[in-house]
């Protein structure tokens, strides 16, 4: 007889190979993704390992919602390799209910990432109206000394611990980009090293260029303070922006040196911005060529970046994860639309290259 | 002034309408989740609106990592109606750090609920050793009260404020889920009103049974701790486990009757459990059929519930919308595999119904 | 002992419900899609029925590379409505290896169509070289008359047969959307009743605007040789692009009354091309709102279709199947940005409107 | 000149880079995914090139429904490496109207693959019923001469031209997989190279273990007729099933090398069927393993087969592309519950493995 109906309720027990399922408990092990971490594919170059990194975070320890632990869970899941926690000086709302100086974020947090081999930086963010706006100091190790009337001083005193010091969405809040005298001064004497080309939700074009006049490191953030779910969604490929840092190796010492060295990219809605040397080499890095004949390669996009190019009056896409097949790319530049190492330039590949390879 | 409208292409700045997008800010409306609500679609029946609803959730509060507000935005943005916040009475880790009384975390939600337009409850979680174990009390009005050394008497405190009381997860800590003496007698005296046949990520069998033998409620909760995001994965078709309320009105009140009345479904990883009756209602309503000819009819399932049948010893899908083709099933009971009515019963659909609407 | 390792291969046999499963024979039922469709969720209004509709597809018969009865399958199964077959005349590579006369790829998808009740049209496309191009006539019973050497004789004989004209890609292949002479006197003549806006992967902004000056209706279809899922994708969400046809009846009667009565909207890439009244209603009956308090609205939006808006220099994202909590609109026009009335008009809805149900 | 490069921003024309986007015209350039291929990922060990195939495919030149060029366009997009075209000789209901004789279908496949550098195999379908039921000859060079009346002679033709013999869905029609006298013999003769343990949608679990005892090759293939995404679904990481080659060069002699050394697995479904040391040579190439401490590992799976492995009466579920985060394995076999080395028998491998590499 074809079609035999067991009902296959054995008495008290029918147990799935090292799962319980019983009368009395089915767990159902499949559901649980909370020590599930997607893998981001970008890839390393010259040397280097490109660390996948959020330095702009907040926590219920100023105006963020979310407990320092959850900011590790978070990018840990989402694939990244290294946060700062960054909670507010000056502006904690939640300070007559939730308390602890302003290391305490950070401990909780870091007593979690030591835990599960997740990097966590201390951070901090000097919180000021324009014209000077606001700027995180990384690397401290107290946040406490800092909480001065003087944000100068606060930032002296962050230099003094080492700080790498990054000036933050020079866009808000009143939507305009302005590099002003107290930035001119503070770039001149070195002591601001990076500026957000992207926080949250926008972008300030015009940074792009202060990172090569000024030579200082564009960094892409989420400055979160709700959940990376509600705000940018999760899963299904979606990505967080995120700052690439270029490292000698995969620690908080190796992210420190290659911020001081300038070694970073911003990734965020498909762009990059920074070094054209930078951008290259991930891009050489990200696409494979195989010569199918005279006339047409594959170009498979081994990388989580998806990549436009135009070459001769013509639109190429290469989408995350797949093979396009191509006709041979003529003479002339390579221009790479979503890659930009300026306010209006964007990244240019010689045609060497991929004659090079072909 | 921050938003202006430009129709026009201005030299040195593209605008597109009503986004902001020049050289010194561009906006990523697109990229921006936060507002956004999914939509599940499970149908109403019987005049009943059927709510969908978390009554077992924590905040930083007690063991909770997450702001209470960011409960009400999760809930929201994942398509559900109601939620309630249940932090623990006794168990309440950061308590020297998070301040506030047993009313706190309630309170900050229901602001944020009514700022949004959703439904928060007021509950808490009696949190003892086996025997007695846990037990959520729901639609309380202070919580204070229920701090007492006796949990007997914390009941009793709850019942006073007209609380509807859930015994939770059965089967937890110790993966056996026992009814215990003192369950025996609290249900005689009509002091539990409901039991979670879900909890987080297991479910117990024999818990269907005591619904059906002791005239209570099942429900099925996120006992949620850490984000919805991280445990169980977030957008794609992915949702949360949930109680399905058959309420008279969307309101507070609303859920309140429906849960005294016990018309609630649990429902979980694609399983409903729960009173046959409400149960076929929700199928008869989730499945639309189109008799193509004699032989073969179109089933569409309209709703988030996907549903597995078993008829005359063939099984048929009905994934969440989309609409199957088949043959018209045979004499005999349509069996609804993913649909509990007992521990070891499923959901026998009679074939009247079918041949009734072909 | 809690976890019990039970190996659960039975002598001979473990069969779930309704499924073969032994030692012989496992069914992977839940891997089979051939009976499964999407689907695909616009709305009706005034009482028409919004059909989706592909008139212009290509098979094994003419220069296609498919069996009709797969043109079938694919519309069935991603949710259409109706197609019409329209092979070509004049350019048949396959001929010398697949036989049959220019009817008989409509006479194969009948009949598949008839056995699982899906409307299909019968058609042929009249190829041509520039200045006249390409034509469909759809609901012809007797293509092999039209096979002359005169295109306009050719067209005569459809519209004989009562036959409905479309000029199909009037931008291929030259990348210019030129209306020649040939095309003002067959539209004076009124022998022309509609033009694709959109072919294939690419549209023809002007031609929006023919339809408003000649009274023609709007199209957006396939023409489709290869597989709709290798061209354009297949499931999450992708749709290919379709007619929308607001039909008195789903039949092909109704089809045929609603195209000359110009009752159509093209659908592609999330863009809308059609009658401002039409598209009004569609969005109208797409978008349900909800007020929450003075300030605020919740929008949902019930249709597969996505619709951007701009007011009062904001933008605003209303996604599929999702709702959006926004504040509510101010006085002036609402845009709807991906709705197009004419070349460079996009569709105005009053703000009465709006003001109506708030 | 159909494609011209504007960079600016002309007077009523806005043109992308490199894609036409004017009044005329705009190309929906990011739409098409005709030429775009899927990558899977499924690592190589041992020198060995893991190669993706699918031996048993039809097209309209016997009973299936799609043109050749189609199945290689499938297959290629999908990510496969190869595959054969196998025509039934004696079933070809559509002969009347396709006109060709047996090598038709595999030169006009061949052609469109030798085009794009995609392995097309010739290959044929003797289609008797049973006993001696359904073979499919592999790497013919010509099919006609094995039209004739007695199938062994049949296949005797076909070992004179070289071929692998594979032994069709031993399960179908009648869902009993019985192994038949003249089996037997052809196994003895050694006529008898492979057998289907997946054809379709249906396994044989009784044949995993006449790979075995008859040392013959474990082959999984679509035995597609219509299309690959209407039986099967497509993206979003759904695959076909596939039969994996372990070749020395990804070449068709490479295949063929491999396929007479029985250097195959089926992957099907999550699951996969072969030799214990093909399986565990995968499995080791697909997880990388990171020490986090004493007690913890991340276990990474690089590929795209998903692995569940118990341990100590624990499940482990190692999804696609993902890494998890798990404690370390106790001493005792890790059995891997997807992957079968016999009908009853799961894959073991041996703790050491384990513990060499923490």
């Amino acid at each position: 007889m074809k079609r035999v109906l067991f009902s296959l309720l054995l008495a008290g027990s029918v147990v799935a190979q090292g799962q319980i399922r019983n009368d009395e408990l089915v767990e159902l092990t499949h559901v649980n993704q909370a020590n599930v971490r997607t893998e981001i594919s970008i890839p390393d170059f010259d040397g280097y390992e490109t660390l996948k990194c959020d330095f702009h975070i907040h926590t219920v320890f100023s105006d963020g919602n979310v407990w320092p632990t959850m900011r590790v869970a978070e990018a840990w899941q989402e694939g990244l390799d290294a946060i700062a926690i960054t909670d507010h000086i000056e502006y904690r709302p939640h300070k007559k209910v939730v308390l602890g100086d302003l290391n305490e974020s950070f401990k909780i947090a870091k007593k979690y990432g030591d835990g599960i081999g997740f990097i966590v930086i201390q951070g901090t963010e000097i919180t000021r109206s324009k014209p000077l706006g606001h700027l995180n100091a990384l690397f401290i190790n107290d946040a406490n000394v800092m909480d001065v009337e003087d944000p100068l001083a606060a930032i002296d005193k962050a230099l003094e611990q080492g700080a790498f010091i990054q000036w933050n969405h020079p866009g808000w809040p009143d939507d305009k980009s302005t590099l002003y005298p107290v930035h001119e001064e503070l770039l001149k004497a070195g002591k601001i090293h990076a500026v957000e080309v992207l926080n949250y939700m926008e972008y300030y074009p015009v940074a792009f260029d202060w990172c090569n006049q000024y030579g200082i490191a564009p960094m892409a953030n989420t400055d979160i303070h709700d959940l990376i779910s509600g705000d940018y969604g999760w899963g299904g490929g979606k990505m967080r922006p995120m700052t690439l840092v270029f490292a000698t190796e995969r620690s908080e010492k190796g992210i420190k040196e290659a911020l001081f060295a300038r070694r970073t990219a911003a990734l965020f809605d498909g762009k990059l911005v920074g070094k054209s040397e930078y951008l290259m080499k991930l891009i050489q890095a990200s696409l494979r060529i195989r010569r199918i004949n005279d006339k047409t390669i594959e170009v498979t996009n081994i990388s989580d970046i998806p990549y436009e190019m135009t070459n001769g009056g013509k639109l190429y896409l290469f989408p995350c994860r797949k093979t396009v097949r191509i006709g041979i790319p003529k003479e002339g530049a390579l221009v790479f639309e979503n890659c930009f190492v300026g306010m209006k330039q964007k990244l240019n590949i010689p045609f060497e290259w991929w004659s090079s390879i072909l």
